[in-house]
């Protein structure tokens, strides 16, 4: 089967591939399929990948029908991670249009004009959330999202929905929480500092954090997110029912019990580079996220969520910084 | 003011121009304002009009930017109806995403680009909602629309929220009930039938009514879906608070009731005009049409429903039929 990857240069899509390619098949409802080729499709070259004739890397926009026509045409399955973050899409209200909404649009139309009804599978997000919520959330909230980044999601989910339900695609979209810990450098996401307190200061440097450690969160691992994006490829229509959307399970914490758990790993000089600094836009936007989310559809799916803050914080320096952190 | 009406050669949308008119001027948040002119766009001209030099009546394409630009330019509230009903926009995607979904962004592109954040009043539909349904459903409802028509409301309400979030537009989008009386023929509306079973046998015509009596419905009359676009209008943005959706109050019953209401405005000659005779495709789409509706939202905003029937149908025979029904 040929898989595509859109956002395959991002950190998720690069531990996807790895993760495909490793495995060496892909379950679908149907069974195990063999992976005969992998399109990683990104703004930049994926980079970060084994050596593999499999795997074919394409820099260009994700949005441009003329670019993602051809890539689409045999594919079997699509995973669509490609999205401007919350902060640049709430900044740049243009550039989240374009990207999030109209780049769906447009892989969605690509995907219809096979004919092929390609399984598609969609990072959604916690964002699509907002307003006035119960105690938990989950797929039977109302969706009031405070941002545009969230609206665009929402979007996404109910263009999904409906071009499953016409047969156009085999949809899936995943609300993803907080996914910790990501590596690279500080990004434009509002969740960002979630991934840059345990990083930062294991890897050496100092980080300002723009919450306040009461502030609480809700956090999936790497490892779990790329289990669930594999997972749910596995998922029959009918086991789905009125939606395509699942909400991710996650583990809720206080930014404090992150610092508990960094302590644990990364010792009291860890702890030590990490301060806070409250910042207005970013206290705003993360105030709106639930933290807390019903497993009522997703656990009899088979998604799990993390069991501590201390393994995935262990499962981070494994597998993303051999296993090293800074004295 | 300048007031732009989308589906303005539609049954409301003359309606509510004709109201407008003739109420001289329409309550803001800021006041009354005098209305200066009124422009009516829709793919055919507007006819059924009073002779007033404030009426501007355009045909075209209320989703080609480089028409609605200059229509919407100087506009301090847009209207928009326009809208590919459900029928039609189920049976042709691609006209259903086209108007409702294209046609809504680029009507929002074009208000924003005014830089004025005119009133922009859409029309939505309890057609939003879908798949497991509480007793009564509102705004606090999860929506999963199970036609595209409904996908498209449902994203329409989502850009008039955000644009309005962002200072784009200062938007409301009203969830309309089944409008009766719809005067003119059947149309592709799946719920063509609540208003075709009152006025084919008022005519003297005969009308094979495609859902069996125990159908319940919820109605809304023409007089009152207008004061609702009207009273809109003066709604404050505090008073919308976390969502500009509102769902309209409806009056629920029965098709055998408002077939009792019809006997007893046009005498057994109209009842016996109607016959019966079920169509799977319209019956599975009503069927996915909740009936009861909340109104913890709309009543407090002065949201107002019908009394009866009986009174309905009355208002539609003064209104449309000059008093007069079939013998």
């Amino acid at each position: 089967m040929h898989i595509l990857i859109t956002g395959g240069a991002g950190f998720i899509g690069v531990r996807l591939a790895r993760r495909l390619l490793s495995d060496n098949r892909l379950t679908t409802a149907s069974g195990p399929q063999p992976i005969s080729k992998l399109t990683l499709l990104d703004q930049v070259a994926a980079t970060g990948l084994p050596n593999d004739p499999r795997i074919r890397i394409v820099a260009g926009n994700a949005a441009d029908p003329a670019l993602i026509g051809p890539l689409v045409a045999d594919a079997d399955v699509v995973y669509h991670l490609a999205a401007v973050v919350s902060v640049a899409a709430e900044h740049d209200f243009d550039l989240g249009m374009g990207v999030n909404l109209h780049g769906t649009l447009a892989l969605l139309e690509a995907c219809r004009k096979t004919g092929r009804k390609p399984l598609f599978i969609k990072a959604s997000s916690a964002a699509v959330y907002g307003g006035p919520l119960p105690a938990a959330v989950g797929e039977e909230t109302a969706l009031f999202p405070q941002t545009s980044y969230g609206m665009q999601k929402v979007v996404g989910e109910h263009l999904v929905d409906d071009y499953s339900r016409k047969g156009f695609v085999d949809g899936r979209s995943l609300r993803l929480p907080t996914i910790v810990v990501r590596p690279g450098a500080p990004n434009l996401a509002a969740s960002s500092f979630a991934s840059s307190l345990v990083r930062e200061p294991l890897m050496g440097r100092a980080y300002v954090c723009p919450v306040p450690p009461e502030t609480p969160v809700c956090l999936l691992s790497v490892r779990r997110v790329v289990d669930s994006f594999v997972h749910a490829a596995s998922l029959t229509p009918a086991a789905l029912g009125h939606t395509r959307a699942i909400q991710l399970p996650g583990l809720t914490m206080t930014v404090a019990e992150m610092v508990g758990a960094l302590g644990e790993i990364g010792g009291k000089a860890a702890v030590a580079r990490l301060s806070f600094s409250p910042q207005a836009e970013i206290i705003t936007i993360v105030k709106g996220w639930p933290v807390r989310f019903t497993t009522t559809r997703s656990a009899p799916l088979g998604f799990r969520a993390d069991t501590s803050a201390k393994q995935i914080i262990a499962d981070f320096v494994a597998d993303e910084l051999d296993g090293k952190v800074a004295p």
